[in-house]
């Protein structure tokens, strides 16, 4: 039941239209590992500098979150992101990058995280997330996010690091980008030929699509009258899907249907308001409740059409 | 059982990375009552020019279209687009605009006309859907169809328009524009307090969505290798939709939402070939087989999740 991830811990600082926050709690591995929480026992790689106080490291200890692999770098500064959005939510404008400790990041994993039986490589260099992944070689389900980044400066690494994992979580430009192929469809056929099980292509407001070689899975996003702050959703969704599958025994097809599910439940709430703030104090009954929205909302009687009803059919019939 | 629309029977020249068609059967009304008459009886009020020739008008009869309300004006022409798609196939770029005898359109109905039990209002000036509607004042249920130029020079008769019918078919561009409301969810909440009992949503590549003032489904699109020529994929969209509907006695939520299917059914098949190449040579069987795909590719199991099998919990439940 346990489940590793591997990515940044960072400030972030958000301004959108409704609001701005100056300093929050952010990066991949923090909305990943408060999102995966829900549903199993999450230990987080990643690196935090002198600034990074006990009231962070807080958050992850209510949730159960293990962060003994949680390098401490005290004369270092953590990892800081400052974007802002304009009013259609869909673009991050980054204002400012500062690496600090994340720019010499080593994931060092203990020998309780070795032997995690799930493991998120998030969106870091690939070279990191490939010396990762060589020493999870038991585990059972390794899953990878990237980033356009990366696609550009480090793309033989990256199509490397893609062949050694199970699932590739990415959105559904980086898919193309990464294929040269502009049929979401035929991209996704592609990777899937360099070795990865299954594909999840994320849609942002329009769902997200679970391909693998010989099915197709395409879920809608909840429909959300406003979304607050959409940082760290992609992330959110993978901690959601992964925590699930965490807690499954048998990981088939349609242990990762509804993990596609609960995954969407986390990244919707998370959009609701700054950062983490909204995850962080959901319920079970929260999260089960917008799964069974989801199911209201796609599901339809499978009855085939019969012509026989019509006065034209009936007249042919009888002619 | 009848089905009545009133909208453009044109010739469109068609160029695609893929290949070119200098003239074929295109216009809303075309692709609607060809879509349409897979599922029930249809008949078309449109307006065409002495260049419509005999094997045009033999697409329609042979799928059972009833022409009888189709105007002929031999000394004029027939409406005329040339349009142009580049790779990423998902805007047009028109070329040519020929309105010819389609800019003197004065909608005619018959009395059979008239008593349609449901009505289809394409993509023609508001002013010209207002008359239609006021002829079918007996229809159980009128649909609407608009573009972008109506919201932006008639915009005033268009919510006219928009307020007298019962399901507004649009896509998700248009639903913001004609709301000024970024948020797709709180445009439909607005548009549906016009008075339209349903708002459809078409997203393309994204699939299509079904919003009432209680209920929201939605659903992806069927996953597509290549597509070929989507002109006409909304009118064949909306034809599935509402034939589907006029096959039905009860049009409740549950047929509308089967009848969501059986339009992306349609549309699917009529992007894979130039213009209604595709549809026109479609079996029920082929529907079929597509509409249980639409099942397969969205139906996931309604398990809730559980904290009981953590290790966190149970050591919680037991200290």
């Amino acid at each position: 039941m346990s489940l590793l991830v591997v990515g940044s811990v960072a400030f972030d600082a958000v301004e959108t239209p409704f609001g701005k926050r100056d300093k929050m709690l952010g990066g991949s591995a923090s909305h990943f590992s408060i999102s995966a929480s829900f549903f199993t026992d999450v230990r987080v790689v990643g690196v935090v500098g002198g600034d990074f106080s006990r009231e962070e490291e807080e958050v992850f200890i209510r949730h159960g979150v293990d962060t003994s692999d949680l390098e401490r770098i005290p004369e270092g500064k953590t990892f800081l992101w400052r974007g802002r959005y304009d009013y259609d939510l869909n673009t991050a404008h980054t204002l400012d990058t500062q690496l600090n400790v994340f720019a010499d990041f080593k994931p060092k994993l203990s020998e309780a995280a070795r032997r995690s039986r799930l493991v998120f490589l998030g969106n870091i260099q690939p070279d990191l997330q490939r010396e990762v992944r060589e020493q999870v070689r038991g585990a059972e389900l390794v899953a990878l996010d990237t980033m356009n980044l990366w696609i550009e400066v480090a793309r033989e690494s990256l199509l490397e690091a893609i062949k050694s994992v199970d699932v590739v979580i990415i959105n559904d430009a980086e898919a193309r980008q990464l294929t040269a192929e502009p049929n979401l469809i035929r991209a996704a056929r592609e990777i899937l030929t360099w070795g990865p099980k299954a594909l999840i292509v994320k849609r942002g407001e329009y769902g997200a699509a679970l391909i693998t070689s010989s099915t197709y899975f395409a879920i809608p996003a909840y429909p959300l009258e406003s979304v607050f702050d959409p940082t760290g959703a992609g992330d959110t969704f993978a901690g959601g899907f992964m925590g699930y599958l965490a807690s499954q025994e048998k990981l088939d097809e349609a242990a990762m249907r509804r993990a596609m599910i609960f995954g969407s439940v986390m990244a919707s709430f998370n959009v609701e308001e700054f950062g983490t703030e909204r995850v962080q104090r959901l319920t079970h009954e929260e999260i089960n409740e917008r799964f069974r929205a989801f199911k209201q909302m796609t599901h339809f009687e499978e009855i085939p059409f019969e012509r026989a009803v019509s006065a034209a059919a009936k007249n042919k019939d009888e002619g």
